[in-house]
């Protein structure tokens, strides 16, 4: 049997939620939430105000993110709303579409999403380091990154640039919150922050007002809004969240739902440097420690997908590992070298254990 | 205030489900759903097992289309569905894109969905009574019809044609079920159905396994799958209709789902009719009576939206309305003339009879 590590499907999270019990449990009537709408009178009429506030709550605790003086975009997943976008900042009735670019190694899905209808409004232009043209151009800033967890900055640094940050990844049992996030564009997910990744919900915290519309009217055209089953149920869970650390009383020992899963990716990324030094093939990107805003703690990142590097003669790791029954997604497909693979860190506890023990055993042969 | 009748929110099922109290509710806890996958057996691997059985299941029951041999496809709503459509059978790599059309008057987002990102796939082509190309074109057949419910055929029917069929309105509340639908490529949604329209649910029957992996492939690009809250929550609402019509004991006289909504849709069709001769100004389609085999009712068709003309020398009924304070869709929308307006049929009560208060009291000025 392989172990698949290619998808980040987040089951990790699912022993921390059954522990939850009944505190996450969502009661839908059949009468409720008929109609298209949730609030006329908001610029993103099909945002359920319960979610809204459930966003900005847990902002302010976490302090990864400014709330105010945005509109809040709700999305089937960040990948509808980075579509949105994308349709809401390409020039209309430019001769050419726009460039989308992103610094490699880039999350595998950018290029595929931006191209796959052929749009004539943009289109996929490389890596963020090696764009040239003196033209409008869209840079995707995925911060901590996706594949190899680095903290991410702007790097064409030009006049006509829009730039989108995704932020999926900016949470405190991934990276140290170093302050709250204060771009122009941003964009979360639940999948990644709480583990819902089944729910299909993502948000976008947007400041300029015309953009906010014209990525609810993609989103009219593209799905006619977003279910409002499954806003309720974020909305539900990132409460409970947010109760977790300020309302402790209500909780057990350690139940603290960042502390709870800070504590499972140290764990795993200790597991996997284990392996990785027993094996000697293979190499980790390190991170240096920093302080977090959150949590008081000190610590390097622990990001949601290990880089891994194949050393020596091996450059098809994608490849070798398929080999030793571990399925992960290779290198090319973010821009980078077949040297690289990502991997999942986020699987169930047996799979990820299972994933540890194989990578340890493997030596040079 | 104006009486809005604009969008097809399909409020009026409001009440029914009200009434059907506890049965339709549904349990989620935090720990479900968390996965990215229903199936990974399955073509469609984020489809639910219980929301394809259901579907199955109500087809069965009220014989409006066949589901053997067919692939189930979910959908964020059938508009999602019409997009992968478009993308799962537009020829890849064509030095142009295909044409889309539908017989006027068509819905009138069709032109807007198929074109909005400017896609180099596909691109509208307007009524399909007068397109004469020789070449490859995409047919989208509403049966019956939105705007003006009348059952529909294909009418270009030359070779290279792909037919889509929409049968949202197929349903035995709005035209007598003639036969099981049995074409290649089927789109439903619980919006018009159920009247669920906030769960943004779909689904598609496909017989071929290619458009159907194509489709899978679109929805994974644009939306990583489809909430799989709305899709339990669907399901559950799908097995009490058929419960109500199957299990007829357990709910009170006049609850079965198909029953309560056909005499909904005949009550307000006569009051529609009854205003409608009062003012004189206006006239409706009329539609023949048949039989239906589900209910054995024979009866003339109670489309979800009425098609009202503004008789005599009113050209711009939309705005003749808007004078009136009665906002509806105007006939241009939709490929018509700007004597005709759209009306949604399935408003709540108190809006519906203001409405043909309001209607009935317009006199020739």
């Amino acid at each position: 049997m392989c172990v698949t590590l290619c998808s980040g499907d987040p089951t990790m999270y699912e022993r921390y939620w059954l522990q939850m019990g009944d505190k996450t449990t969502v009661v839908i009537n059949g009468w409720q939430f008929i109609s298209y709408f949730s609030d006329v009178r908001k610029v993103c009429w099909f945002l359920e105000p319960e979610f809204a506030n459930a966003i900005i709550r847990l902002h302010k605790l976490v302090g990864n993110a400014i709330t105010e003086e945005r509109y809040i975009v709700v999305g089937t997943g960040s990948t509808q709303l980075f579509q949105a976008l994308l349709y809401a900042v390409s020039p209309p009735n430019s001769s050419k579409p726009i460039s989308v670019v992103s610094a490699a190694p880039f999350y595998s899905s950018y290029p595929l999403i931006t191209d796959f209808l052929e749009s004539g409004l943009h289109k996929w232009a490389g890596d963020a380091y090696t764009f040239s043209k003196d033209e409008p151009y869209i840079e995707l800033v995925t911060s901590p990154n996706n594949p190899d967890g680095f903290p991410r900055q702007a790097v064409v640094n030009r006049s006509q640039g829009i730039l989108i940050h995704d932020f999926a990844y900016y949470w405190p049992q991934y990276i140290p919150i170093s302050s709250p996030a204060d771009h122009d564009i941003m964009l979360f997910t639940v999948s990644k922050s709480t583990g819902h990744a089944g729910t299909r919900i993502g948000w976008a915290l947007v400041k300029d007002r015309e953009i906010a519309k014209k990525m609810t009217e993609f989103i009219m055209l593209s799905t006619i809004g977003v279910s409002k089953d499954s806003q309720i149920r974020a909305a539900k869970i990132l409460q409970v969240v947010s109760d977790s650390h300020q309302y402790k009383s209500n909780f057990k020992e350690g139940q603290a739902f960042f502390e709870h899963s800070y504590n499972n990716m140290a764990r795993r990324w200790k597991q996997l440097r284990d392996a990785v030094n027993m094996s000697k093939l293979f190499s980790l990107p390190d991170f240096p420690s920093s302080s977090c805003t959150f949590s008081g703690r000190t610590f390097g990142s622990l990001p949601a997908f290990a880089w891994l590097k194949c050393e020596g003669e091996i450059d098809d790791c994608e490849s070798f590992l398929r080999g030793h029954k571990i399925l992960t997604r290779g290198g090319k497909h973010f821009g980078s070298s077949g040297k690289y693979v990502r991997i999942s860190m986020l699987p169930r506890d047996e799979t990820f254990d299972q994933f540890t023990e194989r990578l340890s055993s493997i030596k040079s042969s």
